[in-house]
């Protein structure tokens, strides 16, 4: 008899409800500010760039949110998810501890991301709106939200950084295929736009402007809204399906984790993994390790400050505490392009201040060689994102193995690296080196903190 | 209540055994030659090429052939594979016809290939051979049998068309990432490759002249055997799974195919999809219409002769009969590579002779706008190759439009578009046409196929 290594469930076994980790926080999230007053904005103040729905998933503290029929519908072309175990990458590790991988590498976009653009698009929908704006690096989320626009007959719209527009034709050509228009950012279509161009014509651009780009479109027309990929509270909400699954995939397997892993950016497939297991662990629950994998050339929640910054470049989004490394930092050209954000999720932030997770950065090569052993040992090459937690849980297995300990470990394979393979290609080549930020850049970034009063 | 788009089977209903047509054919196959004599081959002719086990799957008559366990094992990585009713493809077009598709994109190389990478890499390993070698165009065949080689822990050894060796580094990193080794074809490692080079420094390569030097390879080694991806009996039976579990999806359904529709190139995931349902149909089930979908620009089953042919450019193969263009053909340059060859496999051919299906042939452009309208009606950007079905399957659901008829349609979506982004980027910049081949250079490799005795 072979060893089970797939732990697949029923469709009638997903999940009827996101979990809120907000309902079992032992403290309440730090407001959220308004860029013009600095006052703790109400959910009218978001009116412009979400449908009242979402906004009050983003500050409800209800601890289970109902998936919509409709959803639940589109989520059924790829998930449940399959959970794995890793058999053989134990083997190559030569570890006594047992690994499992959740793999969101089997939407049609081969990430988790359309966890939160089908939600996101439907309920924009329901509430009347034509078009959708957002904003893409690398371009997994502009593909997903695409995906998902298609679905619902909405139109989207998509300022992508210029570097990626340019050297990364094929994804644009992916969100094309789902009938995305896609702009290169910065672009001509709006004032925050033409003032950089005005700057600096060949500017390459950055997340920061492109978010700035695309929440002064949604800002100006009724029928347009706009979406963001992580981050926000209710994209974490909806991505907490993964770990949802994961719990139930975990008792299938009769076992339960020690260690959870995840690869942080914004945070939002980390959060989805983590957050089920974190809040089962306050309400009495076992508490696993919950350790959260990051780029060493990005560090926000290890090198990062816990203050009030923007999510954007212009200034123009409302401010959050999250760990952050400043609105005005650039990260270096890593391969990662899903992890390359200033800040962290405010939630994720939250938790980490409340002690209730971990962190650890790692440089990219290191990722790579993980993702390669990866590969070989389980057939699935993954995105350079989900390198990060793939090295993540190696390290805590090769520890496991030094100090004879059975432990039984947990990650998030986030997505597949079928897009990725250039990336590969320079690895192999020997051309991969690893990115570091200028010392003095990160410093100016966090000294350029806005100052904000505490809110009561 | 929604309508249910997805049919899926448990693990323990993935099919136990595959099936062989050849246990259902009215008459059985034309013998294969050998090169050499032209006479009849023995199963000792092929074993410098193939393991024992796999030359008694290439003629057995029996019509069940196991699936080992180990084998099972693996599949089970991401099999059984989903089945999907159109739901939203049928109201794009607004037929009556109910549109089914089963889908292959799932599996860790992208497409069906590894069904049959699988059982070749077990079978070898069991025969104690510690490398393969093998061709491959686009590369998606040598991605497969770099994963099913790094599973089983044999050297993979791919001689990969220069032009996509050059022109799609990024499959060749993706066979590295698994651990094989690429050359680019033709190469300095073969006699016939070096004789190649010799006539011609540049040449850029061709399937035929990559099966040649592999050929070559394997005979030459006895730690060594040869692998190829379609054409063969064997690698038809592994591919049955397809249709096997798609039988048990559509009974799922409630239904039964009236038109079950596949692409072929070398005929490998149409022969998987469709000799479950002829057989069937031979043993007194109801027998659906089969329709095989190829390109206009290598029509080898809509206008090839039906004669003896070598599989490669060398004349290293042994002969078999079949639908074929002239081994000296050379097909343009399309997208889809993985429909460029100029033969059939026999198997299919045979079915073709015996009237069990029908074929049609479409250009590329019209191929590309059927995919982008199955993706945005359906969520899944289909591979190349995989657009020729979903061309198939469209014609054929407005045909039933026209008619009135509310037929059951099913097609093989046989792999996602991941990988091939770059053609589409071409459709959507208006670059792409359709590419015909030179019907003078068609005559004259028709002409030069190999005159030889019909065997008793």
């Amino acid at each position: 008899m072979s060893q089970q290594t797939k732990f697949l469930l029923n469709e009638d076994q997903m999940p009827k409800a996101w979990y809120n980790l907000q309902a079992d926080f032992p403290q309440p999230l730090p407001a959220v500010l308004h860029p013009g007053t600095m006052q703790p904005v109400g959910p009218d103040d978001l009116a412009p760039l979400f449908p009242m729905s979402l906004i009050q998933q983003e500050v409800t503290t209800e601890r289970e949110v109902e998936i919509p029929e409709p959803v639940r519908d589109v989520y059924r072309l790829w998930r449940p998810a399959p959970l794995y175990r890793a058999h053989g990458l134990e083997k190559a590790l030569g570890t006594c501890a047992k690994i499992y991988y959740k793999y969101e590498g089997v939407s049609p976009a081969g990430s988790h991301k359309p966890n939160t653009a089908v939600p996101q698009a439907f309920f924009n929908k329901q509430a009347g709106v034509k078009r959708l704006v957002t904003e893409t690096g690398a371009g997994q989320w502009g593909t997903s939200l695409a995906f998902a626009g298609a679905h619902y007959g909405l139109e989207v719209e998509v300022f992508q950084v210029r570097v990626s527009y340019d050297q990364k034709p094929y994804r644009r050509a992916m969100m094309e295929t789902y009938g995305a228009r896609c702009v290169a950012s910065p672009s001509n279509e709006t004032v925050y736009g033409r003032s950089v161009l005005a700057k600096h014509p060949d500017h390459r651009g950055s997340l920061g402007i492109a978010i700035s780009e695309a929440v002064e479109l949604a800002v100006q027309r009724d029928d347009t809204k706009y979406a963001l990929g992580s981050v926000l509270n209710h994209v974490m909400l909806h991505q907490t399906i993964i770990g949802l699954e994961s719990m139930q995939q975990m008792a299938m397997a009769d076992t339960w984790p020690d260690v959870v892993v995840g690869c942080t950016g914004g945070g939002s497939n980390f959060a989805g993994m983590a957050f089920p297991f974190i809040g089962h662990g306050l309400r009495g629950g076992p508490k696993p390790r919950i350790v959260a994998v990051e780029p060493a050339a990005c560090p926000s929640l290890t090198r990062g400050k816990y203050a009030y910054d923007f999510g954007d470049t212009a200034g123009m989004t409302p401010l959050t505490k999250m760990h952050t490394l400043g609105a005005q930092f650039t990260p270096p050209g890593f391969h990662a392009g899903g992890l390359r954000y200033h800040g962290m999720a405010p939630m994720v932030s939250h938790a980490k201040e409340l002690g209730l997770l971990e962190a650890v950065a790692y440089d990219q090569v290191a990722c790579f060689a993980a993702g390669v052993l990866f590969a070989r040992a389980e057939g699935i090459v993954p995105a350079p994102e989900a390198n990060h937690a793939v090295k993540g849980a190696i390290e805590e297995a090769l520890r496991c193995k030094r100090e004879g300990k059975a432990e039984t470990i947990l990650f998030n394979l986030s997505g597949h690296g079928h897009f990725d393979m250039a990336s590969y290609q320079k690895y192999f080549a020997g051309e991969l080196t690893d990115e570091t930020y200028d010392e003095a850049e990160l410093a100016m970034a966090l000294s350029g903190l806005p100052s904000v009063p505490e809110p009561v």
